[in-house]
């Protein structure tokens, strides 16, 4: 209630918009004065409540012209990736909420559809909107829905590149349908040309006038046989080439006969309204592209539009960012990662970075500054990024290709087709794998070990900490120390050890560790989960008098058979630890092979559920929800021994 | 010796290849009469050795050519999909085992780099060629070749709709490189222009005199001050326009950046070989566009190139088939799937289906036939067509998404995060799950258990024969009798049944079967492979006597639990069969359950092996080599019971 009059004071529009029916009563010419508020209200919550920043700041005026033109949600608004929809969120009814974004039981970071009926699709991983709007666009005729629903895809120019968006697009005209693309792009990727001659074909190309003699005037010229279809496909087809002449480019869009218009100004909400309007009734698909700025209101934002992606938090007045980072506190994995793989690189000039768009956030960065010729940045494209370390490997080159275990799921088949069959050395750093914590269901890297474990040929470790990162990503590039196809796990965040920059060894493929003895119980843990299971140990220890022993597995395929051997003489029961999906990861290996062995011992398996998606908040609260915390961890190695 | 000697007879100029080499010692003139010898072997060949067909009739003359103009196999010939490849065989050492090919032991039909130096990549899935070339062209850079390694993609116009290619594409200009596209065009689906102008444009501009102009020239004024890069920029502009202008279309490769040259009249070996040299030694990427005519030289398969994909035995004179098929036969299984389809969608208005090019592959040509406007052949795009149906299902229609397990591999990430964390209703049908026989390495659908079964939410159902196929197609689209997506894995091939076309029931989910009592062995197996199964304990009871009992899971997930609570009651060694990877399916589920449920049983998993990947032969042939024939399942039953 706070909130909301404080809201009402300070934000004398956005706090009667509780619906974009509430927006769509406002004149046109109190739009800019929302964005504004808009604007202000993402600074001063999101730089108290960290988020995705600079991209929702240079959507805020599309956003509002797309609920003010369409009639959201009985029209469908589907965001790509969707970092960029916290304006979305803040018009369609969850302002008031806002501020409990990404945290447990509050918003989702993301556009979720069980979050709100405005969030019409599932937006996280990139590329999907163009294939979800049509099948929802195609829908609305199967449908016959009375009027016919308009679908738009909103996407930026980066998903856009993303072999998934290629696809709906070379499928957008192929199918009757009135599908509108919102290109929403914000750094020059696509089309590096601005000014006023391409503000003047936006405008044109959206104005009243050139629809009427592009459809109207057609339509009668042809009626009254003036114009016939090849006439008529003529004059298009001069309009396109000139268009392309002067643009300086082929215009793809148009050879994938998927009409289009723009760049427009992407922050001129005049424009817009009336662009939106211009196209809102036209037929079939239709793509709109905009030029904005990422960060766009906030200038330290505007210039650093990457590290304002998600800042963190910051102050709202000056811009500066609040570094929670102390000196003396353990490094991020993805650095350890980074700085390792430069290391190595240095002395093995065979060494390749492949990254897909996450170059800072694989921290490959590290190396790409050093080394730009042998980092290649493939952006939105996991697929690609496989099959060329593939066809790089193929000739002799060592790539460590450095993705998150969500978004490598895009590349499942690649790993299959164009890796194991051939046995090819390619290193699979899978970052963001278990629980990533605030990004939530979309983003978890739960499923990285199932996936992974069905592969014939492929190595899968997890080091249980950063000297063991190390120690494997030294290993792999040894000559003969490893044949075919490796994939490394660990975790987004903070490893736990401050002397983690040390002499890296060689590590013998497949071997475990025995941790620690114990009589009543074994854990047997895989990958940095060996933390939690430690302490779960000593809470085990000290609560119930319950002595557990604790084998880190290290390598999931080939699991360690001397060290399950030496686990089933033990004839202990066995509690498996994953911070992963429990069904095809470390306890199914273990169950397996105690089965394949004849071998019977009551196997405890935790991990993510198997039947649930993870959703988001802090990692240690997903964590306990999950039973992978110390204390659940310790409570089922109490009951396994007690059974 | 007879083969080669025949051949020295039939094939004058063929039978002295016993590599590029010698093709390289020919005179130019003499390259006609060879591709017309290859076209002749081809058809005799294959008219007796049932393999892919028409698509190695229409890539003869650029076969030639390129081994003709590039210094393979040192420059890299990386084909795509590569059915089209069998030419390519003969000419590089393979002619006189040609007759082996698809056969258990003898040549792949697809491009095996484990077969030979000139295949020089995995081909099967398609849309690959590109990043795995490019790969190699930027490793030839690193690896500072000499002299520097020319790198070949071929590709075909259906394979470069799918994302992968794109990706490869809009990366390619992005990293110096100089990889040649060779894209052979073969169905009009990239351009609807045939005829002199387009023969007439291919020809000026990969002629000396353009390349002089557009290179040589360009470099000489711009050297002596009177062309600076703004002025070529727009001279090549210029050029494009007109080009797109009198095309009739955009060109989108040109707007990628990558050099575009054609289309050429793909059988002319005379132009073929002038244009690779023209664009052999240029810099940078490019593509050089082919139009070929599939079956070209088979008036037959020139005029039905689908029937003649893969035609089975054919009269080489005639060009009449000859039909293995009897009116008495069992129906093959996507047959059933197919009319199943047709009969429901005729009754629920809401059920859509969806293909990825293989709408006769998948039998949804049944319904597509009738129903167009419900069916959709999104081309080669797995991932789009999983994507797509879930916008679909998202507004209440209910797809059935057809594709092959093998090829579905490829939409993993798009099963999980557009379809199963929003639960949406999406019948995936799985078509030649298990062993597919001669295809081979790339085509067994071996890890669809693996990948579905980690999947939360996921039904997984696998019919034992035709009716339950169609039971459990009719159930899924009875309201409520399910909650979210499903898995319906059936194989390539033949059922059991000649009267399979009766009326449907609906089945309870996840309930398993008991098929026979038994006192010594339990066997539970899923899918068809019951049928073996059975075969196998009739085996085992007469020559061992051991009796044995026989459940059908049917579902792998869920797993029936009263089902397992009765088999763990029976207290008997288990055996598990199924046709996938032994890794993540059956057997895993059945040791999990067992370790879950704290109950000791040997389990005996027999399945394809977890660690090696199944290569090519009759199904039987492999089904031996895996263990999972009727007498390999006896001998582990029996096995089993002694232990």
């Amino acid at each position: 209630m706070d909130q909301q009059i404080k809201n009402k004071n300070t934000y004398p529009l956005l706090s009667t918009i509780d619906s974009p029916a509430d927006l769509r009563k406002l004149p046109q010419n109190r739009l800019k004065d929302l964005c504004e508020e808009i604007r202000r209200f993402l600074i001063e919550t999101l730089a108290e409540n960290p988020g995705h920043f600079a991209s929702s700041m240079g959507a805020v005026e599309f956003t509002v012209a797309l609920h003010y033109v369409f009639d959201t949600p009985y029209d469908r608004i589907v965001w790509d990736v969707g970092h960029q929809a916290y304006g979305h969120k803040l018009i369609t009814g969850r302002r008031d909420r806002f501020h409990t974004n990404r945290k447990l039981g509050g918003l989702s970071g993301f556009p979720s559809p069980t979050e709100s009926p405005y969030d019409t699709f599932v937006a996280g991983h990139a590329s999907n909107s163009i294939s979800a709007a049509l099948g929802m666009a195609v829908a609305t005729q199967l449908n016959d829905d009375t009027p016919r629903r308009k679908v738009i895809a909103v996407i930026g120019d980066a998903s856009i590149s993303g072999g998934l968006a290629f696809e709906g697009l070379n499928n957008a005209a192929n199918t009757p349908n009135d599908l509108i693309i919102v290109l929403n792009d914000n750094n020059m990727s696509i089309d590096t040309n601005v000014g006023s001659l391409h503000r003047y074909l936006g405008k044109i190309h959206t104005s009243k006038l050139y629809n009427a003699v592009r459809y109207r005037t057609f339509g009668w010229l042809k009626k009254i046989g003036l114009l016939n279809d090849r006439r008529k496909d003529f004059i298009l087809r001069f309009n396109n080439s000139l268009k392309s002449l002067i643009g300086k480019r082929q215009n793809m869009f148009e050879g994938l006969n998927v009409r289009y218009f723009g760049p427009i100004d992407g922050h001129d909400i005049d424009m817009l309204v009336d662009a939106f309007r211009d196209i809102r009734d036209l037929r079939g698909p239709r793509i709109i592209h905009l030029r904005t700025i990422k960060g766009k209101g906030m200038p330290a934002a505007e210039k650093d539009p990457s590290s304002w992606h998600a800042p963190g938090k910051f102050d709202p007045v000056s811009g500066v960012r609040l570094s929670s980072h102390k000196a003396e506190d353990t490094p991020k994995f993805q650095d350890v990662f980074g700085e390792t793989l430069l290391e190595l690189a240095r002395t093995n000039d065979k060494i390749t970075g492949i990254t897909a768009a996450m170059s800072s956030g694989t921290s490959i960065s590290i190396m790409q500054k050093e080394m730009p010729d042998r980092v290649f940045d493939v952006g939105i494209s996991e697929g690609h990024a496989v099959t060329f370390a593939a066809g790089l490997a193929k000739e002799g080159q060592l790539p460590y290709v450095a993705i998150y275990s969500s978004f490598l799921q895009r590349a499942y088949d690649h790993i299959i087709h164009d890796v194991a069959i051939l046995r090819l050395k390619v290193a699979f750093c899978i970052d963001r794998a278990g629980i990533v914590g605030e990004d939530g269901v979309t983003h978890h890297g739960a499923f990285d070990l199932a996936y992974m474990r069905s592969v014939p040929g492929m190595t899968i470790a997890a080091p249980r900490d950063e000297r063991a990162l190390r120690d494997i990503m030294y290993t792999v590039q040894l000559p003969d120390a490893i044949d075919g196809p490796i994939a490394i796990r660990y975790p987004r965040g903070n490893g736990s050890m401050t002397d983690w920059h040390t002499d890296m060894h060689k590590v013998e493929i497949g071997r475990g560790e025995k941790l620690r003895d114990g009589k009543h119980v074994t854990v047997i843990t895989l990958g940095t989960i060996a933390s939690q299971a430690s302490q779960a140990i000593g809470i085990a220890d000290k609560e119930s008098g319950v002595n557990a022993a604790h084998y880190d597995a290290a390598f999931l395929k080939p699991l360690d058979q001397n060290m399950m051997h030496e686990i089933a003489a033990a004839n202990l029961p066995i509690v498996t630890v994953e911070d992963a999906s429990v069904n095809g990861g470390l306890g199914s290996a273990v169950a397996e092979w105690l089965a394949d062995n004849n071998i019977s011992l009551p196997v405890t398996r935790l991990g993510l559920p198997s039947e649930e998606f993870v959703q988001h908040g802090t990692v240690p609260q997903l964590q306990e929800i999950c039973g992978i915390d110390p204390k659940s961890i310790a409570e089922a190695i109490i009951k396994a021994a007690k059974a």
